[in-house]
């Protein structure tokens, strides 16, 4: 039974799933997928989708087919998933580090183009080392913090003397700089979002005029989220976005985008109602993520879900008397971070009216490597 | 490079694994084992050990060799996973509900022994039908509702009812009752935990001479966690304790159980520092759960985690003069749940004298149908 094969319930009713399963409703990921794509119709800048969200090559060749330009991952373990489905031109918005992870990322740049991050000189020169021998050549963006405080370096001379480092390594390609927004994205008042943004946009594209000005091509600017995509989209030099929710839209994404459609659900069913006022369902913390708060309850006006245990949901209703589901029925549940609830998951079932049309394997589940 | 063979580093150095990385601390898993075992070993009661900490068959088969009675599981999907690895004797302590579990459920039931809960009567009829028409015969216990308010029905007369309609139905064997006191599981002060544990314990016990005094037979009387396991153990009448955590113990265990050693962290790389007071690894949140708090900070006086970004920990140092940790340098982390923690993970590296001895496959991992 461990071999199961998910793709049998294609053609299925959505009720006929086992559960927890992670639902794609097709109309709302295609509208998400048409938004995103016509908004960067007509801009310089470029969508370079981050596959975190979905670790699902069947998805990423659906973003690319819309016009993305390449993929963003962040680790080599996802970039191999993606490669490894045809992908071959991938980011990695991260630093790559150490003997194994650097050996794993050049045996892979034979067979995709890919890009990485730096902000540290010994790392710069150990890639570069790796990349030498074996005559390949990677691609290097380097990151600067923009307000972040995470990775990178400071906008300025910092990032000029790592951008100087690399343009003088023979292994490396130095493609331009990446910084990200991310404390930003989910600003809720766009006005302030946008601002806030900008001030923290300016000094990454001083940043490229400084390289270029000591000669220093700086073809690639990237950066953003979904939080930001319209706003870094627009920025004058930015190259590219890197926004990866919007494909889904969750319920903390859903409050700063109303433009998008939630897509991802999760299905679970009810497994004991011995109270009348509760459901005991079968998704808890090992199939829906909570850091940003507990996920919604669809379809039950006035149910709200309360802290989960690890295999269990528990729902409290406003209206014991008005909700009929018994063990055995089954409800969706907005997750209220996306990202992290894919994770838990190895494949999403893509509906439409109902039926299952296909299933899409997350082969970048779990590749934290 | 998907298919890396997780074997191929027994024998390394720990330093040498890729990062994030879960790793058994060998003499503290063995301290662990052996101290349940020994509380066992006098008393009329049994260890069943849960394997939603682990996960792993490896670990069940050390268990069951230790002398626990069968193990413990939470879904079909992880007894399937243990009965695939040869474990046969299996507590689902969970309801089993709707016609693609029970049919999983019975067609697992040929292949090994399994006990199933019961809080619902339609739920019984549907498991007595599918066992009978299959031929084989399920065990059930009818789980009671000892305060948690999850699943169960009450003490005493409901639980009769079920009982009694188990004791009726020809595919099913009355094996007994069930309640968890997972409420109290994290009650600080011992005394006070002895005596709400001993009061919730009160009504099941009862329950069982009530259930024989209307002449049906009580064989197991199930419950207890790592939190309650010498409690629960030494209760008049319970037969059975379904702990699970203490085989690793984490941060939050760690606080109430002192007797078990940690035996579970995270072996994480530092992949960036470009402020002297800041660590950024290579794990955030898909390599490390949050739910009980934040994870600590191993091997650095003063250090703590800072709330975990996708794919990013960031540590900020409480002395940055005195650490001298670059990218590439690794550390460990003590997760703050175990297992939910695990379940992120495909594989452990069972370490000793700081070299990989076994790697352990995580066959349980996100089987939460």
């Amino acid at each position: 039974m461990l071999m199961r094969d998910p793709q049998a319930v294609v053609g299925r009713r959505v009720e006929e799933l086992d559960t927890p399963a992670l639902l794609v409703d097709l109309d709302a990921f295609e509208h998400n997928l048409a938004l995103m794509a016509r908004f960067f119709a007509g801009r310089p800048s470029h969508l370079r989708p981050h596959t975190k969200t979905h670790k699902c090559p069947a998805i990423a060749h659906r973003q690319l087919a819309a016009g993305a330009r390449g993929v963003t991952c962040a680790k080599v373990g996802e970039a191999e998933a993606l490669a490894a489905d045809g992908i071959d031109d991938i980011l990695i918005a991260n630093q790559v580090v150490g003997p194994i992870k650097i050996a794993r990322l050049i045996a892979l740049a034979g067979r995709a183009r890919l890009t990485v991050a730096v902000d540290d000189a010994a790392n710069i020169a150990e890639l570069d080392r790796a990349a030498r021998a074996a005559q390949v050549t990677l691609s290097v963006l380097v990151e600067v913090d923009i307000g972040m405080g995470r990775c990178g370096v400071q906008p300025g001379q910092a990032a000029l003397t790592l951008a100087q480092q690399v343009a003088g390594c023979r292994g490396l390609h130095l493609a331009g700089i990446m910084g990200y927004e991310g404390h930003l994205v989910f600003t809720l008042d766009p006005e302030e979002r946008r601002t806030r943004v900008e001030q923290a946009l300016a000094p990454l594209l001083e940043t490229k005029s400084l390289l270029e000005r000591y000669g220093l091509p700086v073809e690639t600017v990237s950066g953003g989220g979904t939080g930001t995509y319209d706003v870094t989209g627009s920025y004058p030099g930015m190259t590219e976005v890197q926004a990866g929710s919007y494909i889904f839209v969750d319920a903390r994404y859903r409050q700063v985008r109303p433009e998008f459609r939630p897509a991802l659900t999760l299905l679970t069913m009810v497994i004991s109602r011995t109270q009348p006022g509760l459901l005991i369902t079968d998704a808890g913390l090992k199939a829906l993520s909570t850091e940003f708060g507990l996920p919604e309850v669809l379809g039950i006006p006035g149910a709200a879900l309360k802290p989960l245990s690890e295999e269990h949901g528990k729902i409290a209703l406003a209206d014991p008397a008005a909700c009929a589901l018994r063990p055995g029925d089954k409800l969706q549940i907005l997750p209220s971070h996306c990202c992290t609830t894919v994770n838990l998951h190895d494949v999403f079932y893509a509906v439409r009216g109902g039926l299952v049309e296909e299933v899409w394997p997350i082969t970048g589940r779990g590749r934290c490597q």
